[in-house]
Protein backbone atom coordinates (compact mmCIF):
# COMPACT_ATOMS: atom_id res chain seq x y z
CA UNK A 1 0.00 0.00 0.00
CA UNK A 2 2.76 2.55 0.76
CA UNK A 3 3.32 3.07 -3.28
CA UNK A 4 -0.19 4.08 -3.56
CA UNK A 5 -0.07 6.27 -0.84
CA UNK A 6 2.90 8.73 -1.97
CA UNK A 7 -0.16 9.18 -5.02
CA UNK A 8 -2.83 10.95 -2.59
CA UNK A 9 -3.31 14.07 -3.56
CA UNK A 10 -3.37 16.22 -0.06
CA UNK A 11 -6.94 17.51 -0.40
CA UNK A 12 -8.18 13.75 -0.44
CA UNK A 13 -5.70 13.36 2.47
CA UNK A 14 -7.53 16.37 4.43
CA UNK A 15 -11.31 14.93 3.73
CA UNK A 16 -10.22 11.57 5.59
CA UNK A 17 -10.33 12.55 9.02
CA UNK A 18 -13.71 14.19 8.65
CA UNK A 19 -15.26 11.15 7.13
CA UNK A 20 -14.02 9.10 9.97
CA UNK A 21 -15.63 11.97 11.98
CA UNK A 22 -19.08 10.76 10.26
CA UNK A 23 -18.86 7.78 10.74
CA UNK A 24 -17.87 7.75 14.50
CA UNK A 25 -20.64 9.48 15.23
CA UNK A 26 -22.80 7.16 13.05
CA UNK A 27 -21.12 4.11 14.53
CA UNK A 28 -21.94 5.87 18.17
CA UNK A 29 -25.50 6.00 17.18
CA UNK A 30 -25.58 2.61 16.24
CA UNK A 31 -25.59 2.94 12.88
CA UNK A 32 -24.20 0.07 10.83
CA UNK A 33 -24.03 0.49 6.90
CA UNK A 34 -24.17 3.79 4.56
CA UNK A 35 -23.71 4.85 1.26
CA UNK A 36 -21.99 7.33 -0.34
CA UNK A 37 -25.37 9.64 -1.23
CA UNK A 38 -25.75 9.23 3.01
CA UNK A 39 -22.39 10.00 3.81
CA UNK A 40 -22.49 12.68 1.43
CA UNK A 41 -25.65 14.31 2.21
CA UNK A 42 -24.03 14.33 6.31
CA UNK A 43 -20.56 16.18 5.04
CA UNK A 44 -21.71 18.07 1.98
CA UNK A 45 -19.66 16.44 -0.33
CA UNK A 46 -20.46 14.61 -3.73
CA UNK A 47 -21.35 10.82 -3.48
CA UNK A 48 -19.58 10.93 -6.96
CA UNK A 49 -16.28 12.67 -4.77
CA UNK A 50 -16.50 10.08 -1.67
CA UNK A 51 -16.19 7.12 -4.12
CA UNK A 52 -13.74 8.66 -5.73
CA UNK A 53 -11.61 10.02 -2.67
CA UNK A 54 -12.16 5.93 -0.99
CA UNK A 55 -10.75 4.65 -4.21
CA UNK A 56 -7.09 5.66 -3.55
CA UNK A 57 -7.20 3.07 -1.30
CA UNK A 58 -8.36 0.29 -2.71
CA UNK A 59 -12.28 -0.92 -2.03
CA UNK A 60 -14.22 -0.35 1.18
CA UNK A 61 -17.63 -1.51 -0.22
CA UNK A 62 -19.47 -3.15 -2.57
CA UNK A 63 -21.45 -1.22 -5.04
CA UNK A 64 -25.04 -1.06 -3.93
CA UNK A 65 -24.74 -2.28 -0.81
CA UNK A 66 -23.33 0.69 1.14
CA UNK A 67 -19.74 0.63 3.53
CA UNK A 68 -19.81 -1.62 6.50
CA UNK A 69 -19.22 1.69 8.89
CA UNK A 70 -17.19 -0.51 11.57
CA UNK A 71 -14.92 -1.71 9.05
CA UNK A 72 -14.23 1.41 7.09
CA UNK A 73 -13.55 2.78 10.32
CA UNK A 74 -10.73 0.07 10.97
CA UNK A 75 -9.33 0.92 7.56
CA UNK A 76 -9.57 5.02 8.12
CA UNK A 77 -7.49 4.93 11.45
CA UNK A 78 -5.31 2.31 9.84
CA UNK A 79 -4.50 4.56 6.72
CA UNK A 80 -4.09 8.15 8.49
CA UNK A 81 -2.15 6.31 11.73
CA UNK A 82 -4.84 6.81 14.31
CA UNK A 83 -4.45 2.89 15.60
CA UNK A 84 -1.55 4.22 17.50
CA UNK A 85 -1.61 7.03 19.85
CA UNK A 86 1.00 10.14 19.07
CA UNK A 87 3.09 11.95 21.56
CA UNK A 88 2.25 15.69 21.44
CA UNK A 89 4.60 19.05 22.51
CA UNK A 90 2.89 22.88 23.69
CA UNK A 91 5.15 25.36 22.84
CA UNK A 92 4.34 28.51 24.87
CA UNK A 93 2.13 28.43 28.39
CA UNK A 94 0.69 31.89 27.85
CA UNK A 95 -3.15 31.82 28.38
CA UNK A 96 -3.46 30.28 24.94
CA UNK A 97 -1.18 27.28 25.16
CA UNK A 98 -2.57 26.57 28.50
CA UNK A 99 -5.72 26.19 27.25
CA UNK A 100 -4.93 23.95 24.83
CA UNK A 101 -3.07 21.91 27.03
CA UNK A 102 -6.46 21.22 29.16
CA UNK A 103 -8.35 21.10 25.62
CA UNK A 104 -10.52 17.98 26.59
CA UNK A 105 -10.60 16.88 22.72
CA UNK A 106 -6.69 15.34 22.51
CA UNK A 107 -6.58 12.70 24.78
CA UNK A 108 -10.12 10.58 23.69
CA UNK A 109 -8.62 10.69 19.98
CA UNK A 110 -5.44 9.70 20.87
CA UNK A 111 -3.26 12.84 21.34
CA UNK A 112 -1.30 13.01 24.02
CA UNK A 113 -0.15 16.60 25.17
CA UNK A 114 3.12 14.89 27.11
CA UNK A 115 5.39 18.19 27.71
CA UNK A 116 4.93 21.91 27.40
CA UNK A 117 7.64 24.67 26.13
CA UNK A 118 8.61 28.01 27.03
CA UNK A 119 11.22 30.90 26.72
CA UNK A 120 9.88 33.08 29.19
CA UNK A 121 12.27 32.11 32.13
CA UNK A 122 9.36 33.19 34.73
CA UNK A 123 7.84 30.33 33.37
CA UNK A 124 10.30 27.91 33.08
CA UNK A 125 10.09 25.50 35.72
CA UNK A 126 6.44 26.23 36.79
CA UNK A 127 3.82 23.39 36.41
CA UNK A 128 0.68 24.88 33.19
CA UNK A 129 -1.82 22.43 32.55
CA UNK A 130 -0.41 19.36 35.20
CA UNK A 131 3.12 19.56 32.75
CA UNK A 132 6.09 20.85 34.18
CA UNK A 133 7.47 23.76 31.69
CA UNK A 134 11.18 23.24 30.01
CA UNK A 135 12.61 25.82 28.49
CA UNK A 136 12.64 25.73 24.67
CA UNK A 137 16.23 26.05 24.45
CA UNK A 138 15.87 22.54 25.37
CA UNK A 139 13.33 20.95 22.98
CA UNK A 140 15.25 18.79 20.66
CA UNK A 141 16.37 16.72 23.92
CA UNK A 142 13.45 16.60 25.73
CA UNK A 143 11.14 16.11 22.71
CA UNK A 144 12.87 12.97 21.54
CA UNK A 145 13.11 11.35 25.42
CA UNK A 146 9.27 11.79 25.16
CA UNK A 147 9.16 10.69 22.10
CA UNK A 148 6.95 13.66 20.62
CA UNK A 149 6.10 13.68 16.72
CA UNK A 150 3.74 16.38 16.65
CA UNK A 151 4.05 20.11 18.16
CA UNK A 152 1.75 22.76 18.75
CA UNK A 153 2.67 26.26 18.47
CA UNK A 154 1.03 28.95 21.33
CA UNK A 155 3.31 31.98 20.57
CA UNK A 156 2.76 35.53 19.61
CA UNK A 157 2.48 35.87 15.88
CA UNK A 158 6.23 37.91 16.08
CA UNK A 159 7.71 34.28 17.48
CA UNK A 160 5.89 31.95 15.66
CA UNK A 161 8.54 31.90 12.56
CA UNK A 162 11.52 31.56 14.53
CA UNK A 163 9.77 28.85 16.67
CA UNK A 164 8.78 26.79 13.99
CA UNK A 165 12.11 26.95 12.22
CA UNK A 166 13.23 25.68 15.56
CA UNK A 167 11.27 22.66 15.56
CA UNK A 168 11.98 22.10 11.80
CA UNK A 169 15.44 21.21 12.99
CA UNK A 170 14.77 19.36 15.96
CA UNK A 171 12.96 17.08 13.27
CA UNK A 172 9.50 17.95 14.56
CA UNK A 173 7.43 17.08 11.00
CA UNK A 174 3.98 17.83 12.00
CA UNK A 175 3.00 21.14 13.29
CA UNK A 176 -0.28 22.23 14.61
CA UNK A 177 0.34 26.33 14.27
CA UNK A 178 -2.52 28.95 16.86
CA UNK A 179 -0.43 31.25 16.38
CA UNK A 180 -2.34 33.93 14.30
CA UNK A 181 0.55 34.00 11.19
CA UNK A 182 1.12 31.62 8.34
CA UNK A 183 4.78 29.88 8.77
CA UNK A 184 6.95 28.92 5.93
CA UNK A 185 8.12 25.48 6.36
CA UNK A 186 10.14 22.52 4.19
CA UNK A 187 7.66 20.85 1.77
CA UNK A 188 8.57 17.59 4.16
CA UNK A 189 7.02 19.36 6.96
CA UNK A 190 3.25 19.43 7.09
CA UNK A 191 1.63 22.56 9.32
CA UNK A 192 -2.15 23.31 9.57
CA UNK A 193 -3.36 26.43 11.27
CA UNK A 194 -6.21 26.80 14.12
CA UNK A 195 -7.65 30.49 13.62
CA UNK A 196 -11.17 30.49 15.13
CA UNK A 197 -10.89 34.20 13.85
CA UNK A 198 -10.31 33.99 10.18
CA UNK A 199 -13.85 31.69 10.84
CA UNK A 200 -15.42 34.30 12.53
CA UNK A 201 -14.28 36.64 9.66
CA UNK A 202 -15.41 34.86 6.97
CA UNK A 203 -19.21 34.86 8.02
CA UNK A 204 -19.26 38.30 9.56
CA UNK A 205 -19.22 39.06 5.38
CA UNK A 206 -22.66 37.78 5.31
CA UNK A 207 -24.21 39.63 8.30
CA UNK A 208 -22.82 42.99 7.15
CA UNK A 209 -24.34 42.23 3.75
CA UNK A 210 -27.93 42.46 5.82
CA UNK A 211 -27.92 45.39 7.87
CA UNK B 1 -21.85 47.15 -4.13
CA UNK B 2 -24.38 45.40 -2.64
CA UNK B 3 -25.64 43.47 -6.25
CA UNK B 4 -22.13 42.84 -6.67
CA UNK B 5 -21.59 41.03 -3.58
CA UNK B 6 -24.08 38.43 -4.01
CA UNK B 7 -22.27 37.26 -7.25
CA UNK B 8 -19.06 36.52 -5.17
CA UNK B 9 -18.50 32.48 -4.37
CA UNK B 10 -18.09 31.44 -0.59
CA UNK B 11 -14.38 30.24 -1.36
CA UNK B 12 -13.56 33.88 -2.65
CA UNK B 13 -15.12 35.18 1.01
CA UNK B 14 -13.44 32.45 3.26
CA UNK B 15 -10.00 33.71 1.37
CA UNK B 16 -10.45 37.28 2.14
CA UNK B 17 -9.60 37.04 5.99
CA UNK B 18 -6.63 35.00 4.89
CA UNK B 19 -5.37 38.26 2.59
CA UNK B 20 -6.82 40.52 5.69
CA UNK B 21 -4.42 38.19 8.15
CA UNK B 22 -1.38 38.31 5.77
CA UNK B 23 -1.53 42.17 5.09
CA UNK B 24 -2.22 43.30 8.61
CA UNK B 25 1.07 41.53 9.86
CA UNK B 26 3.02 43.18 7.01
CA UNK B 27 1.65 46.79 8.11
CA UNK B 28 3.00 45.76 11.39
CA UNK B 29 6.00 44.99 9.91
CA UNK B 30 5.84 48.60 8.39
CA UNK B 31 6.11 47.30 4.62
CA UNK B 32 3.65 49.48 2.69
CA UNK B 33 3.44 48.16 -0.89
CA UNK B 34 3.01 44.36 -1.94
CA UNK B 35 2.10 42.56 -5.28
CA UNK B 36 -0.03 39.65 -5.67
CA UNK B 37 3.19 37.20 -6.20
CA UNK B 38 4.64 38.29 -3.10
CA UNK B 39 0.86 37.95 -1.42
CA UNK B 40 0.53 34.74 -3.34
CA UNK B 41 4.02 33.58 -2.00
CA UNK B 42 3.03 34.31 1.52
CA UNK B 43 -0.12 32.39 1.05
CA UNK B 44 0.33 29.74 -1.01
CA UNK B 45 -2.11 30.89 -3.56
CA UNK B 46 -1.14 32.29 -7.18
CA UNK B 47 -1.17 34.95 -7.93
CA UNK B 48 -3.58 35.00 -10.81
CA UNK B 49 -6.09 33.65 -8.04
CA UNK B 50 -5.34 36.66 -6.10
CA UNK B 51 -6.15 39.06 -8.98
CA UNK B 52 -9.46 37.22 -9.85
CA UNK B 53 -10.25 37.60 -5.96
CA UNK B 54 -9.92 40.74 -5.32
CA UNK B 55 -11.56 41.38 -8.82
CA UNK B 56 -15.12 41.06 -7.70
CA UNK B 57 -14.85 43.93 -5.54
CA UNK B 58 -13.66 46.56 -7.91
CA UNK B 59 -10.18 47.63 -8.13
CA UNK B 60 -7.66 47.78 -5.60
CA UNK B 61 -4.55 48.60 -7.51
CA UNK B 62 -2.80 49.57 -10.39
CA UNK B 63 -1.14 47.06 -12.66
CA UNK B 64 2.63 46.85 -12.55
CA UNK B 65 2.27 49.16 -9.34
CA UNK B 66 1.41 46.69 -6.68
CA UNK B 67 -1.22 47.19 -3.74
CA UNK B 68 -0.73 49.97 -1.23
CA UNK B 69 -1.28 47.70 2.24
CA UNK B 70 -3.34 50.27 4.27
CA UNK B 71 -5.48 51.23 1.25
CA UNK B 72 -6.14 47.52 0.58
CA UNK B 73 -6.59 47.07 4.13
CA UNK B 74 -9.25 49.17 4.94
CA UNK B 75 -11.37 47.74 1.68
CA UNK B 76 -11.05 44.40 2.94
CA UNK B 77 -12.05 45.37 6.65
CA UNK B 78 -15.55 47.48 4.96
CA UNK B 79 -15.97 44.22 2.61
CA UNK B 80 -16.24 41.66 5.79
CA UNK B 81 -17.54 44.10 7.99
CA UNK B 82 -14.90 44.75 9.96
CA UNK B 83 -15.06 48.56 10.36
CA UNK B 84 -17.38 47.64 13.20
CA UNK B 85 -17.09 45.03 16.35
CA UNK B 86 -19.91 42.12 16.72
CA UNK B 87 -21.46 40.74 19.99
CA UNK B 88 -20.54 36.96 19.99
CA UNK B 89 -22.43 34.26 22.61
CA UNK B 90 -20.73 31.47 23.96
CA UNK B 91 -23.02 28.08 24.27
CA UNK B 92 -21.75 25.94 27.60
CA UNK B 93 -19.30 26.88 29.27
CA UNK B 94 -17.54 22.95 30.45
CA UNK B 95 -14.04 23.30 30.19
CA UNK B 96 -14.25 24.21 26.25
CA UNK B 97 -17.00 26.61 26.58
CA UNK B 98 -14.35 28.55 29.21
CA UNK B 99 -11.34 28.15 27.42
CA UNK B 100 -13.54 29.56 24.36
CA UNK B 101 -14.75 32.56 26.77
CA UNK B 102 -11.04 33.41 27.90
CA UNK B 103 -9.56 32.97 24.25
CA UNK B 104 -7.33 36.42 23.86
CA UNK B 105 -7.77 35.99 20.26
CA UNK B 106 -11.16 37.03 19.92
CA UNK B 107 -11.29 40.88 21.32
CA UNK B 108 -8.34 42.62 19.39
CA UNK B 109 -9.99 41.71 16.58
CA UNK B 110 -13.33 42.91 17.18
CA UNK B 111 -15.36 39.65 18.24
CA UNK B 112 -16.44 40.74 21.78
CA UNK B 113 -17.79 37.37 23.52
CA UNK B 114 -20.68 39.56 26.30
CA UNK B 115 -22.79 36.80 26.83
CA UNK B 116 -22.74 32.96 28.04
CA UNK B 117 -25.69 30.18 27.94
CA UNK B 118 -25.83 26.44 29.64
CA UNK B 119 -28.78 24.00 30.43
CA UNK B 120 -26.85 22.25 32.97
CA UNK B 121 -28.81 23.77 36.09
CA UNK B 122 -25.53 23.37 38.37
CA UNK B 123 -23.95 26.21 36.17
CA UNK B 124 -26.52 28.44 35.50
CA UNK B 125 -26.07 31.62 37.67
CA UNK B 126 -22.42 30.93 37.95
CA UNK B 127 -19.88 33.26 36.53
CA UNK B 128 -17.77 31.85 33.71
CA UNK B 129 -14.60 33.42 32.44
CA UNK B 130 -15.55 36.51 34.08
CA UNK B 131 -19.88 36.49 32.21
CA UNK B 132 -22.40 35.18 34.15
CA UNK B 133 -23.89 31.80 32.75
CA UNK B 134 -27.47 32.95 31.55
CA UNK B 135 -30.06 29.84 30.87
CA UNK B 136 -29.93 28.63 27.19
CA UNK B 137 -33.58 28.46 27.79
CA UNK B 138 -33.68 32.10 27.94
CA UNK B 139 -31.31 32.60 24.57
CA UNK B 140 -33.44 34.30 22.53
CA UNK B 141 -34.48 37.22 25.05
CA UNK B 142 -31.00 37.87 26.02
CA UNK B 143 -28.82 37.72 22.68
CA UNK B 144 -31.48 40.24 21.50
CA UNK B 145 -30.89 42.51 24.44
CA UNK B 146 -26.89 42.16 24.27
CA UNK B 147 -27.49 42.58 19.95
CA UNK B 148 -26.00 39.15 19.94
CA UNK B 149 -25.98 38.01 15.65
CA UNK B 150 -22.99 35.42 16.16
CA UNK B 151 -22.86 32.16 18.43
CA UNK B 152 -20.21 30.16 19.35
CA UNK B 153 -21.31 26.44 20.51
CA UNK B 154 -18.76 24.44 22.76
CA UNK B 155 -21.19 21.64 23.75
CA UNK B 156 -21.02 17.97 23.59
CA UNK B 157 -21.32 16.34 20.22
CA UNK B 158 -24.41 14.44 20.71
CA UNK B 159 -26.12 17.67 21.65
CA UNK B 160 -24.59 20.16 18.92
CA UNK B 161 -27.74 19.64 16.35
CA UNK B 162 -30.28 20.86 19.26
CA UNK B 163 -28.73 23.79 20.05
CA UNK B 164 -27.87 24.46 16.64
CA UNK B 165 -31.84 24.14 15.59
CA UNK B 166 -32.25 26.53 18.85
CA UNK B 167 -29.98 29.41 17.70
CA UNK B 168 -31.20 29.29 14.24
CA UNK B 169 -34.94 29.65 15.29
CA UNK B 170 -33.72 33.01 17.96
CA UNK B 171 -32.43 34.52 14.40
CA UNK B 172 -28.71 33.81 14.93
CA UNK B 173 -27.16 33.22 10.94
CA UNK B 174 -23.39 33.03 11.62
CA UNK B 175 -21.98 30.20 14.38
CA UNK B 176 -18.99 28.75 15.05
CA UNK B 177 -19.41 25.32 16.08
CA UNK B 178 -16.54 23.86 18.26
CA UNK B 179 -18.53 20.44 19.00
CA UNK B 180 -16.92 17.69 17.53
CA UNK B 181 -19.74 16.72 14.96
CA UNK B 182 -21.11 18.70 11.78
CA UNK B 183 -24.54 20.37 12.34
CA UNK B 184 -27.32 21.06 9.38
CA UNK B 185 -28.28 24.52 8.75
CA UNK B 186 -30.61 26.39 6.65
CA UNK B 187 -28.77 27.86 3.72
CA UNK B 188 -28.88 31.30 4.90
CA UNK B 189 -27.23 30.78 8.18
CA UNK B 190 -22.94 30.10 8.07
CA UNK B 191 -21.43 27.59 10.42
CA UNK B 192 -17.96 27.12 10.29
CA UNK B 193 -16.30 24.40 12.44
CA UNK B 194 -13.33 24.62 14.82
CA UNK B 195 -11.92 21.19 15.45
CA UNK B 196 -8.20 20.61 15.96
CA UNK B 197 -8.28 16.92 16.41
CA UNK B 198 -9.40 17.08 12.62
CA UNK B 199 -6.15 18.95 11.94
CA UNK B 200 -3.92 16.24 13.46
CA UNK B 201 -5.20 13.67 11.95
CA UNK B 202 -4.39 14.71 8.54
CA UNK B 203 -0.96 15.10 9.52
CA UNK B 204 -0.31 11.92 11.09
CA UNK B 205 -0.80 10.54 7.38
CA UNK B 206 2.00 11.82 6.83
CA UNK B 207 4.08 10.76 9.69
CA UNK B 208 2.93 7.71 9.38
CA UNK B 209 3.91 6.98 6.09
CA UNK B 210 7.64 7.01 7.31
CA UNK B 211 7.60 5.08 10.25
Amino acid sequence: MSNIKFEVPEVVVERLPQYLRALSNLSESRVEVINSQELGDLLQITPAQIRKDFSYFGKFGKQGSGYDIKHLLKQLRQILGLHKSWNVAVVGVGRLGRSIISYPGFQPQGFRVVCAFESNTKLIGQVAGGLLVHDFANFKEVAQSEMVKIAIVAVPANAAQDVIDQLVESDIRAILNYAPKPAIVPPDVKIRNVDPVISLQSMTYYLNEKD
